[in-house]
């Protein structure tokens, strides 16, 4: 391999890798029984805990974090392979305390946080004694627009008033999560990109209601789940606020970067798997007389979802990369292109495996379906296609003309 | 328009249309919010029953059936407006009595019953009594290749006894299903295309045990739902057998012709929905100062969706044409290219739509999520896209070679 | 078939499809050698006119004409089987007197023309004696958008002076060809889309100077050729302006209409001949132990081929219907799609021969190069793809919004 | 970046960029003008020749040679991106001896070559002073699967009779071109993959005929040209074998890799001179009251093709990379999937400026339809797509089934 990482990463690859393979794999099934029956789809199946405890007790815990002091202290380029690893399956992340929404979460806590809010809200997370979710999209406007916005912070005595209607707070379902992050308008008077905030809500305060759990493509995605939240008239003491009043887009610019990559990260290792799946299948399955993979275009199929992993994978190290070396700035054009890049290939690699499995590929006997449906929702979150590819040709016209060239 | 509707196809398009907007658009809602607040999933809504009743008043009921003494007596080029106008909502085939997959068994039943097969369910399904499903596919064997087909339908005295593993029969759910016709091997000795045969199984015989219901992309599809069903040595009459040992092929044969481009008409009427709602929400929806529908790449994607389904439509009424006029052996290359055509249109048509909605196109709040995973299945059902493409490829090399050709 | 044909339209048919066989197809070779072995690249081989005298007397003589005293006096869906069976050889549609742009000269001149317009060039252009060529797009400008022309016809006592550079005034390489119609900028003051005239060049005006032949890849297209012209202070009399001043966009907006659902034609015809060539190939070539045919990909890429071929015809059958019977105004959107579908439906189908054949498939050994190389013209001539999706995207949005949909 | 090129290949892509600058792009229009002017189609310009001194000069010579004594001593990573420069102009890879064939043969020569054979051919190779070309494929059979070579290469005392015939013997129009390496059947009765040998043949020698030159699309490609070769009854002495008897595939191997990955360094740089064409082109050129670069889909063009060059480089590297590190032969699954991506992606980005520069784009004014029609060829030769998807798909099945998913 040509991206050269270090002998630590390569060491947590080959454990996790026999982690997935000796805890997580075998227990996705279970994962499943335990929630069906579950007094309802909000309990927390009790085999994720015990995960939860083998990892953290392996040191395959908070691998996520840059910083040292709290977490992995891993470069964006050592962790993705990690990363990788654990998109293979769904309840992976979790099982390591690298799942979305926290994440993030946890990065702007420790990049942004005052010691306050750690010692109240990141210790517990990086704990993984809590969860937390992330309160940014609204259902009345285009959010493909941050600068949409409405709902509003407003300042009051020692206190600001959270009101809005928010929604796709993911996670907010888990019975476990206890805090949002929740950004709306407090400055309307500043320059477009000062105008917002964003505050620490803790979830059980007055005038927080989750009004519903938004489906996706029918999964409910529980126990997490995608909440849509009203918050109205609530009420949480001036410290609450990250950073200081009008630094919402900075945070935001932040918060989106090394979270835009690690969904790249992991939808190269469900498409991995997606095409591991598809390989065992066609070996396996037979028609008119010889394997389907014997067969007209399926092989066509192998070989594309080769290029299109490999491609994807090579341009989010690239990112992963730069991004290490150059900064999140230096790197938005790259982090553009992977975020456009990644959804779009697993969607396409994932389909082809879903083909070749018939019914059983759109049921549940696979996890091929809910893995497509996942992600379908990552050409939209953090920014729909359009927007990153408009950024793109934004940043590539921004070139000087070249005087060498005709035209 | 090219394609000459006869009077009454006129006449009756518009009596559709209008029923839709009166009774079926603004019930969608109420059929939702009944299922919800149902005892469980599966019992039906009120509202769609009353709905049926004032469809069969207004004389629009089973429209499908050519023949006139049952149905409609429509040909399907004068039938494929009005499906496809049903196929814009995803409950009103059954307000019409038109759903899947009732209409294949009533077409069956009426062409190849026995009369007391007719009276005994012929009657009732005409009638909107009872459902019925269809149990062909299997689990464990690779259904585009239907001779892989292991359950088996064995004489014994005066009857036979049906063993076998069935999913996907659709319909199953619903309480209403009374009967299911079953495919499978009863003469394992003769010619390959002679083995099998069709039985009727009431669904309340010893022995029919609905294992589970499929969901499709997180959908349960709920109150018809997808079922996997065990036969575990039914005994039904020899009376059951629908038209004689052996016939199952050509049942086949003669069912999927019809029951496919019904898919592929209602699927037209789903795209163009789509559509029609992609248009609404560019109009309204406002980013970076101005409607969606002028920026960027949304018109052309408003075109590329009308060329689609334009072109998907009349492909769709050249096949219904050519059965009318030469008969479905005849039209088996038209039939194959729309059952490859419509649901890829369909998708790629919808998948835009949501796309212009952002969350809510993932979501529970617009039509369209359900419509994809519904379409996403008929690049499955009645045979996947790449047997479909073989059929079209070897009657295409089966043309002689002409000889005013260079090559 | 479901769209009905007159029975002279199959009675023309057949005739020319015999005619294919016997004269044109084997003639083939023969015209590219007689233009090898010509003095230059500019003189036309004999046997072209050899078969125009046969064609003519055969009958298969300017049927593109809808006006009977003149021409075939088809309509467009009469004339459409014909159009594509003569677009199956890029040397057919002049042994017919069918080919752009005199076509769509002859058309403006017919429609438009003053009776001392017909008898000098309308005459012998549907006699088949002389040739004409059509100036309308500049080098200099985007064409677009054909407001920005910067030619100008400018009023001078008895004349007009006609000033401009313009290229792909294709045909003026022939010896043959006689006029040019060209556009240019007559009334600078009055509004937008009134400002031009069309007005009758002879080529051999004084002032009128080829400057180059412009190759399309690599090829000259001789000995027709696309010739870029200038027009130096060129002096026609009053009586050669076309209809009148300030017209030119009425009759443009006449004479493309025509004009583009003929080269849909042609393209259906040439994507016809590609399949076939492919399909021969296939069955012959032999890799691997087994034909071509037998392997991966191939019958994916001929039932596609056949899948698009047949979808091109249905939309160019129902715009040419459309505007036979409700006119080409109310046919524009359906124009604007054929446009955009023919052209690119072609290239695919061809593209995917061409690697069928390999090596040969790039050369001169077989038509399919160069078929490729025309076709690839026709996404830009007569409006750029993208000028058609936003006219049928604006089409689209105008539509009123419909209430009985959500969104 | 997160490649990293050593000192001495950063230091010669600054020369190189530099001379490209200064010294190839300015002299392309001369090139052809010189061209233009010759005597016939087939004499070199001299323009060539002055700039080859000049890169001699400037060290910027043979640096395609791995092998320090003779060539440039780069890693393949080393020199990606400097084939990747020299790619952006058609003129320039001979003005650094780096242009194929010659690279392919004499890496052959470099490495199976007997010192006779260095002296007589690879000195004046690397000099610069003579040309060669590869004869390989051949007219009647198809190439994708090159045991079908039905040309002979026949021992007969000391001399081998070579008998064949070939095609796409690209050079061998240049009259500089002394030298063929035929490759031909040897040993009938050998393995399958040890049946062909290598063999020189000088271009003088009696019985060498070239019959024509292929056209690839319209161009003749002049002064080098794809020649159609017979070899009858050629005679050369034994001392001109390559290697040895039998040696034909294993040199192919050999000589394959590098040149493959070289005509994929070659297209991105093609691919990124026509983004930069194209986005000159957008800035400028006005339609509609507004730049191109600021209407519909054009910055989603440009930002695809950023998205793809970026991939296909990187892909590009990494198959570099490894050939570096763990040999060709590991590298071959690599290999295959740039091969396959590199062509079709330089493709659609140059058929995406095509579209953006309207007519211009087809014709001779701009190096686009030129580069378009090369890099067409690139889908074919050295194996068609088809072929390396299915080695890719080969390579993945032979992967052992994971235990760890279900399926």
């Amino acid at each position: 391999m040509i991206f050269h990482y270090s002998e630590r990463s390569k060491d947590l690859q080959e454990k996790l890798q026999s982690f997935m393979e000796e805890t997580v794999y075998p227990n996705e099934s279970v994962y499943v029984q335990q929630l069906r029956e579950g007094t309802d789809r909000w309990s927390i199946p009790a085999v994720i805990e015990e995960m939860k405890a083998k990892a953290k007790e392996a040191g395959l815990w908070n691998l996520f974090l840059p910083d040292s002091e709290w977490g992995g202290g891993l470069t964006n380029l050592d962790y993705a392979p990690l990363c990788e690893i654990m998109g293979r399956s769904s309840i992976a992340p979790e099982v390591f305390n690298c799942a979305a929404p926290d994440t993030g979460n946890m990065e702007v806590l420790e990049r942004y946080g005052t010691d306050e809010q750690k010692e109240q809200w990141l210790k517990p997370l990086l704990e993984g004694k809590i969860r937390s979710c992330f309160s940014m999209t609204e259902p009345e406007v285009a959010s493909s627009d941050a600068t949409n916005m409405e709902a509003t912070i407003t300042p009051d005595g020692d206190e600001y008033i959270v009101n809005g209607r928010k929604w796709w707070s993911s996670g907010a379902g888990d019975p476990r999560c206890k805090v949002a992050i929740v950004m709306g308008k407090s400055n309307p008077d500043a320059p477009k990109h000062a105008q917002h905030s964003m505050i620490l809500v803790p979830l059980d305060a007055p005038g927080v209601r989750v009004e519903r759990m938004l489906p996706v493509f029918g999964y409910d995605d529980a126990p997490h789940g995608h909440a849509e939240i009203t918050y109205d008239r609530v009420r949480v003491p001036k410290s609450h606020i990250i950073w200081g009043e009008g630094k919402g887009f900075a945070i935001a610019q932040g918060r989106l970067g090394p979270g835009r990559i690690h969904h790249c990260m992991r939808l190269i290792g469900a498409a991995e798997r997606a095409l591991e799946l598809m390989k065992n299948r066609v070996r396996k399955r037979v028609a008119f007389g010889k394997p389907l993979a014997d067969q007209g275009v399926i092989r066509e199929w192998i070989a594309d979802s080769r290029i299109e992993i490999e491609q994807a994978r090579l341009l989010t190290l690239k990112a992963a990369s730069m991004m290490d070396t150059a900064g999140n700035k230096v790197a938005k054009k790259e982090i553009a292109m992977i975020k456009v890049v990644a959804p779009n290939m697993a969607l396409s690699v994932i389909d082809r495996a879903i083909q070749a499995y018939g019914g059983g590929g759109v049921s549940e006997d696979f996890p091929l379906a809910f893995m497509w449906a996942h992600a379908r929702t990552l050409r939209l979150a953090d920014g729909p296609d359009e927007v990153h590819r408009r950024a793109i040709a934004k940043l590539e016209l921004s070139d000087p003309v070249r005087e060498t060239s005709t035209g």
